[in-house]
């Protein structure tokens, strides 16, 4: 009884996600969905890459929190439309409050449009949006046991940013450890070991992002 | 409809921890739902609080996992009872899971049962076990705006370790920012700093938990 209620909530938002990703496919607009732990850095990573690339592409930003709009806050200070959606409670965004944002929108004239997911490594990545692909990041403060204890959001996921490695020195994790069990989950998952902090990897994470940006427009 | 859904899963499930609570009452037992994001420590906490409290009390484990048996196995090498719960995708440890584990352990010969939960800064706090308490870890890498972003798990809990304060030179995060915001939530909320790695705050953690645990003995 409770397995067919969750099924027909997975099903009913996943016709929604399906409405939503054509409105995208329809203005050739690049979508992913970053999902990660609380804390492990997904807005200070927004704001890097809008700040790298907000010359190059026209970005928006929807921004999920349980409540709060500190976040939204933040990014649109950096002069990109950002969109907050308080899910009240619920622990993941999903379809239809993604769609609640489109009238805030005009998505004639963004490249990219990046949904910043509430902090959770779990029930996310049960949930399409409409997105392109989804994004995940694991902190290194969190540990290398993850993709094994966590596996759906490493194997939802296309990309992984392993931030936070200007603390390796005084965290018991190993970088490679990581890649090694993430890719059991998902062979064909990227991956980036970042520092928002330093700097170091972002310019990778950068040129991969815009590279799927650009192939997203050469569609039109 | 989605929402009277989850109000009856609530509602089955209060039921289903009161039963619980009934059967921990009789053996006054102390039980305490452990709780955090993945990665905050809460496994690691376990074996320093079982290494410095098991010469005094009988201690079990009930370890939620998603999926993996790893942290059972950390603490069972410890000699303490220790059973894995796998959820097999679900993000939290309810009641009734709880209560599937009851013929692996003797309650007669245990003075205090930790559960630990999921990693989840969000759905365990909705889901009683049967517990006395609820404590939950937040570690500072997470960063100093989580009470204010997950109010509910501050909320819920009694209280809260500030873990891994051995990192504060090299992240941008205020303990006093935390202790702040967490008790704007909960203004009944213990708080204490730890750090599992160089041990500093924990006999203060311990001191508080074993007063907890001789309260409970001595209303038999």
């Amino acid at each position: 009884m409770k397995v067919s209620v969750v099924k027909n909530i997975l099903e009913a938002n996943e016709r929604i996600a399906q409405e939503n990703r054509a409105i995208f496919d329809e203005k050739n607009l690049l979508v992913f969905n970053l999902m990660s732990s609380p804390g492990a850095g997904k807005t200070t990573l927004l704001e890097k890459t809008i700040a790298a690339l907000k010359d190059e592409f026209r970005i928006g930003v929807i921004e999920g929190d349980i409540q709060s709009s500190q976040d939204a806050e933040r990014i649109a200070v950096m002069g990109v439309p950002a969109v907050q959606v308080n899910t009240g409670g619920a622990c993941h965004l999903d379809g239809n409050m993604i769609r609640d944002t489109f009238k805030e929108f005009d998505f004639d004239v963004l490249d990219l449009l990046v949904v910043e997911n509430v902090g959770n490594l779990v029930c996310p990545a049960e949930f399409k949006v409409g997105e392109d692909f989804k994004a995940m990041i694991l902190s290194v403060t969190e540990g290398d046991d993850k993709p094994a204890k966590y596996p759906l959001m490493f194997h939802e996921s296309k990309v992984l940013l392993i931030n936070k490695i200007d603390l390796l020195p005084y965290v018991d994790c190993s970088v490679e450890k990581i890649r090694e069990e993430a890719l059991k989950v998902n062979p064909g998952l990227a991956i980036f070991g970042i520092s928002c902090k330093t700097g170091e990897g972002l310019q990778q994470w950068y040129d991969w992002l815009g590279e799927k940006v650009k192939a997203r427009r050469n569609q039109s």
